[in-house]
């Protein structure tokens, strides 16, 4: 099978959207990449850099004759979006996402399309600190994981062509449920980015006046600012858009702090010294899954 | 002033002892460095580095004669180790620590100490994933902030030459109260290890079996395992000789944690974006501080 798309219409032209476009140009995977999305200076942008060769004037005339429409915006926006698009996109059109909630969202777009409009659910696991197209570059996903979450009413074909083409993105696919999806990432993305920002509320009470207790963060506390860093749109929508496996994750993580905290209160060794050595066990299995 | 000490004793040659000494060294602010510890094959791979001159039978002997003498062991054993090394001090030592706890600790050697060994308590903010004196290397403390925290038993000379050691080694050198230290750091730095400690336990349990869980972690959960990568008895110790301070930090996280899980719940959208702006926000002033 070669991987050759005529028109690309990308979605929401940033980190992720504008790395898959700078790839599919270098890699000579389309024909022209289209660009829609709600800011017109961040679209602009990417016309000038050459991640995009047009802007759309909106996102249904954008689509129109696109053989690969791709979802690149914050997951709270896929349903409108999906709603609008929908009756411009052609026969035959493959609808991808990149969107870290998967689950009840998935279902959701299904039930908008046309028939032989063909959804194929995607999610590159991938990012960096920095955000913007301004940052997008092709070795972005490479090395890394891409979940793909098809459903009993995924088309066969655009299931391969998708996978082909985050292959050729150096990224490793793992196809699996989309609500399994939604559980994991609960558990290893979401649940710390919601334990980062209420660590980041709690430390920041002390952080006004002449003793802002932050400035002398050392490593602990910055670990935690780097991942509370992050886009406040994109990362409100993934938490209500996965709220029950969220809520789940937060149910057990608060069990576990309240547990760590009664070992402190009354001085119980082993307990904190087999939740520390727990910890430095699976670092160091994270660590020799990067190097294998 | 001219900074230099005939005899040091290192008592714990790990990563902060080993790096001190090495320090020393380089700047030639000493004549001999002898060290101490539990670990016979430590102390033998600090002599072969060079690091050290010579490896003491036991503290005590070890800091006969010596003009300073640093305790650079987990905070749980300075209680014994003093009690151990006080009859063995000559007049005129001066005792320092690199501890991660001041408050009651500092009272506590200050009440073991004969008439004229000076105790200076400081806690030098340095640190790397990697331990043990393989690690060590003078540029550590370069740059970072040396907490020093007098009491009204302090003497002023021997606080004097503390501080021009620790502002020879590169660092910025802050004075406080002990209790003050504590509470800071309690917030900064004990509380982010002990949620860390906490979420890798609650992730932990979904790593058994195919779907390992921890396989799909991307920054969040990773960023996690980097804090909680430390050393269990230093970890174990510091807790536990910070008690209350930590009991107030993760008694206030947890509410923290409990309103974001409330407005997950309840989609308050207002509520999360703040979280995830202040954040930012505090991110962002943590890397316009370290450029400054």
């Amino acid at each position: 099978m070669t991987l050759f798309f005529n028109k690309v219409t990308i979605i929401g032209v940033g980190l992720i959207g504008g790395s898959l476009a700078k790839l599919m140009k270098a890699q000579k995977l389309c024909g022209e990449i289209h660009g829609a999305g709600r800011s017109r200076e961040t679209l602009e942008q990417a016309v000038k850099l050459g991640v995009i060769d047009h802007m759309g004037r909106g996102s249904a005339h954008a689509v129109e004759h696109a053989d690969l429409v791709v979802l690149a915006t914050p997951v709270g926006t896929f349903e409108s979006i999906v709603r609008e698009i929908a009756p411009h996109l052609k026969n035959g059109t493959i609808l991808t996402d990149v969107g870290s909630v998967k689950g009840g969202l998935v279902r959701t777009i299904e039930g908008l399309l046309p028939p032989g409009v063909h959804f194929v659910p995607g999610h590159p696991i991938a990012g960096r600190e920095k955000h913007g197209v301004g940052a997008a570059s092709e070795d972005l996903f490479r090395g890394a994981k891409c979940i793909i979450t098809p459903t009993e009413k995924t088309d066969a074909k655009a299931l391969e062509a998708v996978t082909a083409l985050w292959t050729k993105a150096g990224m490793n696919v793992v196809m699996m449920e989309p609500e399994q999806h939604d559980h994991i990432f609960a558990a290893v993305s979401h649940l710390p980015h919601a334990a980062a920002y209420a660590m980041v509320s709690t430390v920041a009470e002390f952080s006004a006046g002449a003793d802002n207790y932050t400035t002398f963060s050392g490593a602990g506390f910055r670990d935690f600012t780097r991942i509370a860093a992050s886009d406040p749109t994109m990362w409100r929508d993934i938490f209500l858009n996965n709220r029950e496996a969220l809520l789940e994750m937060l149910a057990r993580f608060m069990e576990d702090a309240q547990a760590m905290s009664r070992a402190v209160r009354w001085g119980d060794e082993a307990y904190i010294v087999k939740r520390i050595e727990e910890g430095r066990k699976i670092r160091r299995s994270l660590i020799e899954m990067k190097q294998a």
